[in-house]
């Protein structure tokens, strides 16, 4: 079976359109009048496919085609938000390949044994309230409604709030995910990284995704007028902060595993004016590897670097953990899968890791999972220039199609 | 002749309570509507003590007491906004020790040939759009209405747009201040630094005020996905731009003069978000000297810093100074007055130099210049922090009264 390349541009193209940021990438955060727009395109299609439609409290939406028999379904999908200035491929892709691949099997009538559900996952971005996955973390029941109360954006909006501001059924009961209605789950999705393009091989199966740990620090100085404090009497936040951030580079590039990465890119600094020394500066540490023993050594090794700062400095500094995610090895089964169709059709791919986390890695806490990855162009993505070639979305989908025939099969 | 503390304290908290973040500093921007509660205030008293009173087009108001002869007046005072959570010494200090002496000179019914202008200066800290002095640069003629269009806050409304919304008169005509209306300025304010504080100094008579120069530093990466992009493929604009302060504090603290400071106080990342390898660090420089060297010798290694490490990241600096003022050696004249009378009154005092510009160094383009300091306790200043002993408010006051009724009658 091949998907129809036409089709999915299409409906990417048009979801790309719903932004809040035109001009400036895709912006479309869960809960906005833009995902709400798109959602009421998704339902509208889900209709015209006869598919079965539910909506849990939190807003992931499952829409479910069913095959001969009530067995346990093959799940297929991804995410619809982005982040501020995103790009529209990223999550996208992985719902719209799971649409063609409805539309596939349903056109050419292949009987299928398992139902096959689309999903399309609330929130992933974290871009509303700082924690990323939400929608795949209440379906496996890590959170539930109260903690929804407890997450608050920055204008200090709960979760909760917002959801239910949003038409959403937040009090209903909320139903955790299990084997026994579905089997196992497939997720596409765009690298964001630049391995696949450098080598230019359009298809990745992923071997594992990268555990994460994501840090709020807040470094403490003494405020003061930027003129008559002389440089020997000053506790500036700022610089300590300065020295945390090449601190964190320095771990990562040069101390940690290969596969360790780490990150600031959010800071604030109070008051936030040119002429005063700050009082505080706020940071936020996204650090991130497929193995264990390189988070580790980042977390103990961040804490030390943030102590000697404020040390040197007489600056007080605090450190918390508030995300984290344990790396995710996937489902062998499904990995073979896909590689057999790869081979069958003679694609070129690669096994590669994820250094992203993704709804797919919150559900394997239950289910069997895999992910295919299709290239970034220079490896960009979270940025209005996150580009993939259609002919390599397309080749992607047929893996997504031919494997998901096979497991509905088995 | 000597002020009354009480009454000096008074005037000073009252207009303290008239704040935007009560219970965090005081916020008192100018044009906000607790500039506007503050300034018909001291229009109740002017009113009351017979003043002719003048507002010009940026908001600027004068107060005249007239003298028994229609010559150039002794011009005092300072400003009355704040910086965001800022303190209630800094500017209203000036202003008040300005109102007591024309309310002492009245009361004790003194003979005076010259008249007293009491100045209040509009936007003296920059707070709305960044560049500092505004009221004062108007006066000079520095700057006009057309310059007020291009200035612009966050939120892209000109100063030209606020000063109008606020009910000024920026369409009529600027007059611009001149040495046969004024024949010199004394302006008292808290020193803002811990000089006076730590060796128990209770005044100041300032000696030069810091050039300053600001500077917008734009850094310019790649963005992208902070999980997926290994850390030899970052173009990361953070650490760049943690490089470029903890490079100015290097130079201000070690290489430049020991007069010398560098700060930056200010800084955005965009788009700031936790998983993203920001696109572009937006930071401002603030760099001040008494000494013409120091400024030149910074600005020039600012400049080389910024570029030696967009070249070693790959990224693109941009460098702009956005904001200057030439350091000012006040007027020798003034200064042996107030020093006459700080040995007649037998107050401990020191010559002492002003890292912060104040509006005094604006009029010292045109008119002669003075200053009075006195201690900001452990030097903290534009923050809540902030705090003056009545006791030394009031004898900087009494060297101002004593030194205008001298300057009166020359």
């Amino acid at each position: 079976m091949e998907s129809k390349q036409d089709r999915l541009k299409h409906e990417i193209e048009y979801l790309g359109k719903l932004t809040s940021t035109s001009g400036e990438g895709c912006t479309r955060f869960s809960y906005s009048k833009e995902d709400k727009k798109a959602r009421e395109y998704l339902h509208k299609i889900f209709e015209e496919l006869n598919l079965e439609v539910s909506v849990d409290g939190i807003g992931n939406i499952r829409a479910k085609f069913h095959g001969e028999k009530d067995l346990p379904s093959i799940m297929i999908g991804s995410h619809i938000d982005t982040v501020k200035n995103g790009g529209k491929f990223d999550g996208v892709v992985g719902v719209m390949s799971a649409l063609e691949t409805i539309r596939i099997i349903k056109e050419k009538g292949i009987k299928i044994k398992r139902p096959i559900e689309l999903i399309v996952f609330a929130e992933e971005e974290g871009s509303n309230f700082g924690v990323t996955m939400l929608g795949s973390k209440y379906l496996i029941g890590y959170l539930d409604k109260e903690d929804l109360k407890e997450i608050r954006n920055d204008k200090n909006l709960s979760a909760y709030d917002m959801i239910k501001d949003f038409g959403l059924e937040i009090e209903k009961e909320q139903k955790v995910i299990n084997k026994e209605e579905v089997e196992c789950m497939i997720e596409t999705h765009v690298e964001q990284g630049g391995i696949l393009d450098t080598k230019n091989i359009p298809v990745g199966i992923v071997d594992a995704i990268a555990g994460m740990k994501t840090c709020k620090v807040v470094v403490k100085g003494t405020s003061n007028h930027a003129g008559s404090t002389p440089m020997d009497l000053r506790q500036d936040p700022m610089t300590g902060a300065a020295e945390i951030i090449l601190g964190v580079e320095k771990l990562a590039k040069e101390e940690a595993l290969d596969t360790t990465v780490g990150t600031v890119g959010k800071i604030f600094s109070k008051p936030n004016s040119t002429n005063v020394i700050p009082e505080q500066v706020e940071l936020y540490i996204d650090t991130r590897d497929v193995k264990p023993d390189g988070l580790e050594f980042m977390i103990k090794e961040i804490n030390k670097l943030i102590k000697n700062v404020c040390r040197e400095r007489k600056l007080v500094g605090e450190f918390i953990v508030i995300g984290e995610n344990d790396s995710v090895i996937l489902s062998k089964e499904i990995k073979e899968t896909i590689e057999k169709v790869a081979e069958d059709k003679n694609y070129n791919y690669m096994k590669i890791n994820s250094g992203a986390v993704h709804d797919a890695a919150m559900l394997a806490e239950i289910l069997d999972v895999g992910m295919i990855f299709v290239p970034s162009i220079n490896g960009k993505s979270h940025c209005p220039q996150e580009l993939t070639n259609y002919e390599d979305i397309k080749k992607g989908c047929d893996l997504l199609i031919n494997s998901v025939i096979e497991l509905c099969n088995k």
